[in-house]
């Protein structure tokens, strides 16, 4: 299978490389590229650069993976981005997003009429992006058919093992996570930060 | 402050974005740069590739980050990198490293007498680059006066946080975890990992 994780300037670190560091240990399943408008250096909002191997002229893929950070606030006005995944998300098998990278898919309104679930601290803002989309605020993430969204940053991680888990079983997932010492919350309902932020807000 | 996050070809990818998805959320009290052998285009494991900018002539600074990945069984036969090491930890305020990292910084002997722990599945290996070291195989993360070691990859995460915690305040350690929507493991003894692979292997 082929996977894109799409990046664009001001990507969230762990939003990108949660996911990577665990679909990345498929090697003999999965070939990953890295995606962008333009090849070559990509700066995260931490300011550390990735380089994106894949322009959006190539590929077809499996997998596509659309992480969050602020960048997002410039690339829902981004019409080739947009579009970008329009296409690709009807070519693909799984459409996932991570953190606010779900505003992009809404926006792109291939999440209409799906459930799906975001950042907590930005959810006021993801859900501005579209009416038709059928929100979760508590969730680590949601999984409708073949699109998996995830809450922030570091649920990337959980909602990447779920989706290991569903491709390539359990054990795969349980193994993956087991090598890289994380404790896989297993559990797509168990969220300890969606009410920690409503009452904050 | 300014911090190294030291990186080589091979390296393990969250080992060096989990520590930096945390510690770069500090712009406004620490800086990082991305230190290699030679700047430009460096390869993870996973092969995602980021880029370094700065090379082993150029920096001092307060905190030196060594990650782990397969590049350490390369990288302890690597004298440039190894007297990198020596000359910055006498230099630096906090020693840290996540994973096999530590076979690097044993290796350089910056290690000698101090406490340290590592990757469980790569325990033996990392033990046999120094004798002069006090291993803790059962925790999550150790720290020795102003040395930080973690086990494998995904602690690195849980160690940042308690170097967060040390220099900036728990609060700012809490507030860090909390915006990455991430469980801190506060505790540097909760290991569930140790015993399962001693019983494996």
């Amino acid at each position: 299978m082929k996977m894109a994780m799409l990046v664009f300037d001001d990507f969230e670190l762990l939003d990108v490389f949660g996911p990577l560091e665990m679909l990345g240990q498929l090697k003999e399943s999965l070939s990953i590229d890295i995606v962008a408008e333009r090849t070559g250096a990509i700066s995260s909002v931490q300011g550390v650069e990735i380089v994106a191997n894949r322009d959006f002229t190539q590929g077809i893929y499996d997998i596509i993976m659309v992480p969050g950070g602020q960048g997002t606030r410039r690339e829902v006005s981004n019409p080739a981005l947009l579009q970008w995944i329009v296409t690709h998300a009807w070519q693909c098998q799984y459409l996932c997003s991570v953190c606010t990278g779900a505003a992009l898919l809404a926006k792109a309104g291939v999440l209409d009429g799906k459930r799906a679930t975001t950042n907590k601290l930005a959810f006021d803002w993801v859900v501005s992006q579209s009416d038709k989309v059928d929100w979760v605020r508590k969730a680590r993430w949601v999984q409708d058919g073949n699109i998996f969204t995830s809450a922030g940053v570091s649920a990337g991680m959980d909602m990447s093992l779920a989706l290991i888990s569903h491709i390539w079983g359990e054990a795969k997932a349980h193994h993956v996570a087991d090598y890289a010492e994380y404790e896989w919350k297993n559990d797509p309902e168990s969220d300890a930060f969606a009410d920690k932020y409503t009452q904050v807000t």
